[in-house]
């Protein structure tokens, strides 16, 4: 059993309205010292080991999971703690 | 300048309804070897140092960026690349 961790990312360069939000937030509570906020997603995948784990994994982050237009991400892949 | 990020995630235990969603949706597609699916987000803060610099972004996750009711946690702090 795998897990794969994937960090989704904006591209540098696109807006991030959710990232400016946070950022005035943080500002009206005082931490004025925030000059930019990004935020990201993650998604963990356990799934069964398999030879082409990575390449799967791609496949998917193509079809569903990433937009590649905006968006960068990348893998990480380690053995699941857990059964 | 320092970049910090921070990676929230569920607790353990506490129901995903959003990574349930995405595994039906990757086995509709032909992806059946994976088992559990569990998503989280990443915020990235880029922010003048200072010598409580952890201490300051412990605040602002405990006041506005994370639940600690349902979600957990970590930071990761770096030398920002940019200016």
């Amino acid at each position: 059993m795998k897990k794969v961790t994937i960090h989704i990312a904006l591209k540098q360069g696109v807006l991030d309205p959710q990232g400016q939000t946070i950022q005035t937030s943080l500002h009206s509570l005082g931490f004025t010292e925030v000059e930019e906020v990004r935020t990201g997603k993650t998604v963990e995948l356990f799934l069964e080991d398999s030879a082409d784990i990575e390449a799967r994994v791609h496949e998917m982050c193509d079809k569903l999971l990433a937009n590649p237009v905006i968006e960068d991400y990348s893998l990480e892949v380690e053995e699941a703690l857990r059964t």
